[in-house]
């Protein structure tokens, strides 16, 4: 195999054939391919795209690159959601054991927060002694025993995605949608699926801003599911503003709690039940959106959701008892509340700056190989739409020092417009059952 | 400097400041931007090109990364030739010595043949003994001494460009017209030049097979050579043929000592002298481009640029024996005379299948590492729009073994196409002054 050669077709705008893709993926993880013959040939799919038939393959590939996790039989069927990101998306938390409660299995594989956007990991390791880093073995016991897990990728699942990613990271090569859908659905089939959900991100705060560019992502992913026996759904959601009140890693657990207990923000609980609806439904557990709805919203209200994301925790090295004691989590030493500089109406509550200020603070990640301190964030209550009068609270900033705080202050003030005219707030689920969305 | 952040730029469009690029190519140099990260910026010039304050500014950091020649007041103004590279191209050969009898100088630093084509390197080295690895300060003396000097590319002339080569080489981003003109360019500026004559070959036997992408190129170098006080022009001329009758290293070494001689195929002078034209106007050593001819030819008739030839080899370790007797040269130890298999009309020579059939007898390079067989190849007399009676011989294959020469002959079967309509040949020189060339 000539790499230039292939290189040089892909650039031209010929497709390479499957069986061409599927040996640069294995010649890649096996180091007899260059990182500077791949990063060049990444950089030339983002400008010609890919053609399905190498996407198929680009992902196979990937798959078969590493191990996957298997079930038995006495497993009930496995479902997941993944979700291109955001600010105060803590979903995730809640949906793992809410689902598992409705007589399906979730093997969820999560990442770590990187740039503004916060990671399921890092929410989760807030809880002292919460364990992530678990080996195929151990995540396909727990799931067997509890009904599900969220856990970090191993080394052994996808590995040329893990090494292409670290790649793309380094040439600006992330941003290009057949490496998005390739990436992600290659571990997400590594989870011995039959169903899928996908949470597509749309506005100032997304991965994709643009709803045409997430729509185009939603549709490539679920024919790549479909293809490969997993059904795969998607919804469309609002990252024009922060996903209910929390921003930050221990906040965002609290919050999730609250939901779990059937308390919390109404925008968590209603995003939350949005994407269980279509796991129940992609796992073939309700046929009905109103049956499913009422299953998950009795899950919640009983307690029950809270008590399965208890033994979760448990099975996971952490301490069950920050259900009850939100203490149990690390606490920022100082807050300062931020007061509305005027009457009038929110206009905007942009995540972007305040997912950053996270970062700065020392919240978040600027590369993979920074710690993160898990106490720091905000609590946002304001929401574009909102009637305010000068001098209300709006957020609180959680900080380390002083400097932390005033960094929060700054950038809710960058973050969070008021003015004297009514403002609409996007819906928060702005297209549901996005497989029938089509490119222009 | 965050790179991720600069590929990134350039991948979206946006032209990087020219800072940045000689920052980038200094850091690149030193070994702290990674190949990967480089080839992926690289891949992104190809799609989104570059502005000219960019392209200034990487021809600047790659001249800049390394040392120059440079000459005394004593030394006549210098000027050199670069040709896109072609088929039967011996012309610097000749026309180094040549200019050199017409009170200018010639330090020429000339590559190697890659591909179907050949190179000038390559060429003189068939000659016994010749040697084409001088340093700077040898040549500088040679140049001073006896006017001119033809040799390859020092380690301390643009290591930039050197490195950047290996890495377009193995990344298919070559054929990228900004990164063709910085990297010729900054070579040619490192000569200490007063003028430039580019020689942009057009036809299926040219690395730019189109005129519309030749005098793209041709005006590019002319702008980066006039904004550095090197005065540059160039010619478009005709590669849908083997340039003159030899194709091969020392069959090629023997037609341009021809050619010195005031001898050989009538293709090759016109188009030295096309070329020494421009040279002698370029060093301002004429005014008139008959005046210059004159002068030219006068050199050539009256044996003095075969004497510079010779003191030229003599000079650089050769056997200058060679001028008059070619059988100093390597001779092919079989040869075959391919005759015309119809009556007709020449209706094509393609130079591709020619330079190609070189490589695969032994004669050219695969790889930058191969050796070459320097007596194989062809001469080839048949030229576009000949009439030919069937049987007559049109070429003869000097090759290593009965293979090379079955090869050979079949190379030329698919090279050489005769049929019963008259056929027009391009005109050898397509377009003088090509300075005057604006992109649509």
């Amino acid at each position: 195999m000539l790499i230039p050669a292939l290189i040089h077709r892909k650039r031209q705008g010929e497709p390479l054939r499957p069986d061409e893709w599927r040996a640069l993926i294995a010649e890649f993880v096996a180091g007899r391919v260059p990182d500077y013959q791949m990063s060049a040939l990444l950089m030339a799919v983002v400008f010609q795209g890919m053609a399905a038939d190498e996407l198929d393959a680009l992902t196979d590939a990937m798959l078969a690159s590493g191990a996957t996790l298997t079930f038995g039989p006495d497993v009930p069927p496995r479902v997941d959601k993944h979700s291109t990101g955001g600010v105060g998306d803590k979903v995730s938390l809640v949906l793992a054991p809410l689902v598992a409660c409705c007589d399906l299995a979730v093997p969820m594989i999560a990442g770590r927060g990187l740039g503004h956007t916060g990671g399921t990991l890092d929410k989760l390791e807030s809880i002292p002694g919460f364990e992530t880093a678990l080996s195929r073995e151990d995540a396909e016991r727990q799931v067997a025993r509890i009904g599900c897990v969220v856990m970090g990728q191993t080394p052994d699942i996808a590995p040329a995605d893990r090494r292409l990613y670290a790649l793309r990271d380094a040439t600006a090569t992330v941003a290009c949608l057949p490496l998005i859908a390739a990436s992600i659905m290659s571990k997400k089939l590594a989870e011995d699926l039959q169903g899928l959900v996908l949470d597509i991100k749309v506005g100032s705060g997304a991965f994709l801003p643009e709803r045409d560019d997430a729509a185009a992502l939603a549709t490539t992913m679920i024919g790549l599911g479909a293809a490969r026996g997993c059904p795969t759904r998607a919804l469309l959601t609002a990252m024009d503003r922060p996903l209910g009140h929390a921003c930050g890693n221990a906040l965002e657990a609290e919050e999730a709690i609250l939901a779990l207990r059937g308390e919390g923000p109404r925008e968590l609980r209603e995003i939350t039940l949005a994407l269980g609806v279509e796991m129940l439904l992609a796992g073939g557990r309700e046929r009905e959106r109103s049956a499913a709805r009422a299953r998950l919203e009795t899950a919640l209200d009983s307690g029950k959701a809270a008590e399965r994301f208890g033994a979760m925790v448990e099975a996971q090295g952490g301490n069950p008892a920050v259900i009850d004691d939100p203490a149990v989590l690390p606490q920022a030493p100082m807050q300062r509340v931020w007061t509305a500089p005027a009457s009038g109406f929110v206009q905007r509550v942009d995540p972007r700056p305040i997912g950053m200020a996270i970062v700065e603070m020392g919240g978040g990640r600027r590369t993979m190989e920074d710690d993160v301190d898990p106490a720091v964030g905000f609590i946002v209550t304001a929401k574009p739409g909102d009637r305010v009068e000068r001098g209300e609270p709006l957020a609180t900033v959680f900080g380390r020092d002083d400097e932390g705080l005033a960094l929060g202050a700054r950038a809710l003030s960058g973050a969070i417009a008021i003015g004297p005219e009514t403002a609409e707030a996007t819906p928060l689920v702005i297209e549901v059952d996005a497989q029938s969305v089509r490119l222009a």
